[in-house]
């Protein structure tokens, strides 16, 4: 840990920000996840208005997380899927939710349970090493730049 | 998965966006876990005004996630150490990181590399399920409301 050391640039999380940090775009991300990939069910669920909706999609598919894909013809029509890298998104924000599930909602606010099919338990993500597989805490680590 | 369904509300990942999808906000947070805990090194490192650094950093404090302490006084001096709540975040911003690396940036660019100190690996982290311990997919799981 270091009070001074310079950060790389461009530093990865800054960039996610930039491309998720929006509010709406982090909801019709959140829409995907549910299985929404129609025009009017993302406008439906969020309340949301034409114009935003239309630039955060198009912001989504320019960034690689969502595509454009015609699903009906005469007139086209066209629905919004997760790529892999949208999908490979979903780990860190099922991990942000159960943060926030701890430590900012009220404990007796309705929760969106998540069930993992894999072996039907309640999923409680884990955020492990990909080498000794032990979870990963905030002062076991060290930072190093290129 | 569903196109329609209501989500519940107060939703999670809603709150925790109001909470941390400030990008100033984000940025002080990365600070902390790079070990910055005084004022001046917040300032410096992230060429930050005064006022919305002072202000990110109240907000920090009023959501519990890092608490201001005194470590000198005549004059008394402050400083802002993660709380339980903030360190409970480091996982999470880590599988965002990954995921940025991964989808987002120039392979060229530089990396900031993340040792493990636990085994000594190149820390790439791994979301898997607390019951089975198998990593987590978008597509192997189900919602459910309370």
């Amino acid at each position: 840990m270091n009070q001074t050391n310079k950060r790389p640039e461009p530093d990865a999380v800054k960039r996610a920000l930039e491309v998720l940090g929006d509010r709406w775009t982090f909801l019709v991300l959140r829409e995907a996840f549910f299985g929404v990939r129609r025009y009017g069910y993302f406008q439906r669920n969020l309340g949301i208005g034409r114009n935003v909706l239309a630039n955060r999609l198009s912001a989504l598919v320019a960034h690689g997380l969502l595509k454009r894909v015609r699903y009906r013809t005469d007139p086209d029509w066209y629905e919004y899927q997760l790529t892999p890298a949208g999908l490979d998104l979903f780990p860190a924000i099922l991990t942000i939710k159960t943060w926030a599930d701890r430590h900012l909602l009220d404990p007796t606010a309705p929760t969106l349970h998540i069930r993992h099919r894999a072996c039907g338990a309640e999923l409680i993500p884990v955020v492990v090493c990909e080498s000794c597989r032990q979870p990963i805490t905030a002062t076991d680590v060290e930072f190093e730049t290129d």
